[in-house]
């Protein structure tokens, strides 16, 4: 494949703008000899008229020839694995086997959609009303073009052939990616691999579209663009809520699904912080796993005071210690990630490059907690809080005070779940996915995954964005009455 | 039963503030003698405080029990019944048999929602992973407090106990209703059979609450409480809409459910046209059923102009003009319908009651229908507009011009439907359901109805305000990881 600098409208490549960005190595901190055309006013429309034109063939060719679009696209990303890989490596700062694992599963996932959507257009649900006045089917319909907002810290798997292009081409409906600015070659080449696929297998023009953008202008334009019916968004709260805002002042509103912050409590009983050694060392590797960039990494874990807590506490912050350091995914990230910390007392340790953090940890009590919500707030890289709580009451004071969260994780006994029955609902009312006696890192693509959660973990908890349900964020059911 | 003006606040009857109204009896055109006190702030935050209380305890008593309240609802409904069913027809205009088959069907809604609920929870979607890392589970959780604003035009079915109420109720949500200013003594009466059914079964206090207004602070103090987890909304675009726009400034977002406006639109074929007499007949009556004031009324016709349709115009104009003056359910409801036909110039016949109408109809070009959007807009009440295509391809206009609707109609024989393909794609894309050689008036309580429709007929085209799954918008799923 050829590094471009233009944007891709349907079957073009096209450059209208003077505005340009390049690409950056945050390992090396330096620009990359890569640069991209910011998309036009001009081409973002061009891109929203076409989708908006493919929408009616690309549902009336049907859910078969879609799956043949959805398996080519996976040709091209397997055929170019090499260089997309190096491309990730060099644009994220992540090594080459987290690479490796990413493509991965984002071709996995792009199967899962494809199947998913089979199923979905293929069961015609029927039944006779009861009196028998209205025959009345339910069929699927596509939403129309969703707007994709990829994510910074999956250059594959939640970007531009992520989870919600993937899930949202499978469902039927046309997609636009805004490019993400951190990984613009990766995201530039995947999109290629997408248009190819979709000139190969004869896909309406338009059935995708991939905008670069280094700023917040493109991703404005699309959301109000009266032809994008759907948005989809992973990234922070401050940028999932701006798009929510932006687009509630449509005339004609759409549903916004952003997947957004998380802290990903961890609650460790008793018993569990006498087996304490073992349950340092799996979070530590999950408090670090992608240098802490995960929506789902562990940022507070709350337990009893005890001696136990105590060596629990001190072995965690041996490990995270003598973790090597690691690179951050852009200067931006680091920036945001030290400047959160201090608000909270955190002073970063020094390492010898600039976009590297040294993994950290601090220890406060249940009282600090509740007195300061700067605590509850997510900090996104390596580092967890842990609070030490005086009894079981307390436990349950931080489990109510916590906001939204895609998952959180209860480390216990059997025999101690009966006086959890209240943290255990508490738990339940907060978070997308309870995890007993596991990391919350490592979202499996599952017939029954939940990820998404109560305001701020997205912004509407009945969706999904990993799992077979994901397609159904952008379809709606229609009643047939009376169907020949 | 005894008509009583307090607000109902958990198990208690609260007036703390000043300000009053009084119920109207439309036919009349005199006020009722029953006064209501307006909920104050302080009774808003008090309702909300008790429904937050009651969310866990009415969620822990489980599906069965919360069935056992419903039936009690259902018991006591039925018990007043006589009373009921005289202050409806009082306080909206309409027939004491109308008022019956509301009935009827308010209780069968209450049961399908238990029935509902009890299936979403009993069924536990368990399966393994493949591979086997996670074993992962489904399960469901209520959303919490639900406010639910009732319709001025179903005083049963979708208001104090109506749809929205029952739906969330059976999901496990508590809920708080704003009651309807049209119809306050049937909305109370209604609550206090809620009430009782509470006490009665041993909910908690606060799953229900009742509080009078007749303006917008009440409904504003409810949707900005951070208490409430969901809103459910009937009524009109303006309506919905502006309750959409308040939640969006939520601190938390939260799902807004709101069924708003429709034309339902209807497509008449060419050897359909020629049956005119039986569909004229069949359109006639829906269009005046209920004076009207039904979501899914048919409000525009559109057919190839020829002499069938001329006939078919006639047949209708006649049987509408014919029809007996109808008396709508309030003096704001007629203002509103009269000024709204001015605007595209048709003028109500005078009525001997000054609260009543003579329905009516208007022909038009294809032409003027595609130079005034005012002509795709919904009037309430008995009125409909018929439009004259020159062509197949005028019909695809015009269906393209449409905004998102609750139903589309197609009345065609089957030898038709191959040169309709088109059009059928485009009703599809219009509306939530598509009637064939039906009226849309009807919305059968069913496993896959679909009432609900692409903005404006609602706010999430996703999801339905009727039918089985009416539940499914006050639940939400949670990925239960290695659970004991």
């Amino acid at each position: 494949m050829i590094i471009r600098p233009e944007n891709i409208i349907g079957n073009e490549f096209s450059a209208k703008g003077e505005s340009t960005f390049r690409s950056y190595n945050p390992s090396l901190n330096q620009e990359i000899d890569a640069t991209y055309y910011i998309a036009t006013a001009e081409e973002v429309e061009q891109a929203c008229i076409l989708a908006q034109k493919a929408s009616k063939p690309y549902f009336q060719i049907g859910v078969k020839k879609r799956t043949d679009f959805l398996n080519k696209v996976i040709f091209y990303i397997q055929e170019n694995q090499a260089e997309l890989l190096r491309w990730f490596v060099q644009e994220s700062g992540l090594n080459e086997a987290r690479a490796k694992l990413e493509l991965d599963r984002t071709i996995f996932q792009i199967k899962t959609y494809a199947v998913s959507a089979e199923k979905l257009y293929s069961t015609l649900n029927s039944e006779a009303a009861d009196p028998p006045i209205h025959s009345i089917k339910r069929e699927y319909f596509p939403l129309g073009p969703i707007a994709v907002f990829g994510a910074s810290n999956f250059p594959f798997a939640y970007s531009t052939a992520g989870g919600d292009t993937a899930s949202a081409l499978a469902a039927g409906c046309p997609v636009i990616v805004k490019g993400h600015p951190l990984h613009p070659i990766t995201g530039h080449l995947v999109a290629q691999c997408i248009q190819k696929a979709a000139i190969d297998t004869g896909m309406p023009e338009g059935v995708f579209s991939y905008l670069n953008s280094n700023a917040i202008q493109v991703g404005q334009q699309l959301v109000l663009n009266e032809a994008v019916k759907g948005v989809g968004f992973t990234g922070s709260i401050k940028g999932g809520r701006a798009i929510f805002d932006l687009a509630a002042k449509r005339e004609t509103l759409i549903p916004v699904f952003a997947e957004m912050g998380s802290v990903n409590p961890v609650f460790i009983s008793k018993k569990s912080l006498k087996q304490g050694n073992s349950w340092a060392e799996e979070y530590a590797k999950s408090i670090t796993l992608g240098v802490g960039q995960f929506c789902t990494s562990p940022g507070l874990i709350f337990g009893l005071n005890s001696g136990e807590f105590d060596d629990f506490a001190n072995r965690l912050n041996h490990l995270l210690e003598t973790t090597d350091e690691q690179v951050m995914l852009g200067s931006s990230i680091k920036e945001n990630f030290t400047q959160g910390l201090t608000k909270i007392g955190v002073e970063l340790d020094a390492t010898s490059s600039p976009n590297a953090i040294k993994p950290t940890m601090k220890v406060i009590e249940a009282k600090e907690f509740l007195n300061n919500s700067d605590f509850a707030e997510e900090y996104f890289g390596s580092f967890c809080v842990l609070v030490k709580c005086t009894d079981l009451e307390e436990v349950e004071s931080c489990a109510q005070f916590l906001k939204g969260q895609l998952t959180c994780s209860l480390i216990a006994q059997e025999d101690e779940l009966k006086e959890m029955s209240d943290l255990i609902y508490t738990l339940k009312s907060k978070c997308g996915r309870l995890i007993f006696n596991g990391v919350s890192t490592g979202v499996a693509v599952h017939p029954f995954q939940q990820h998404g959660g109560p305001y701020p973990a997205s912004t509407d908890s009945r969706f999904t964005a990993v799992g077979d349900d994901a397609i159904m964020r952008w379809v709606r059911p229609i009643a047939v009455q009376n169907a020949f």
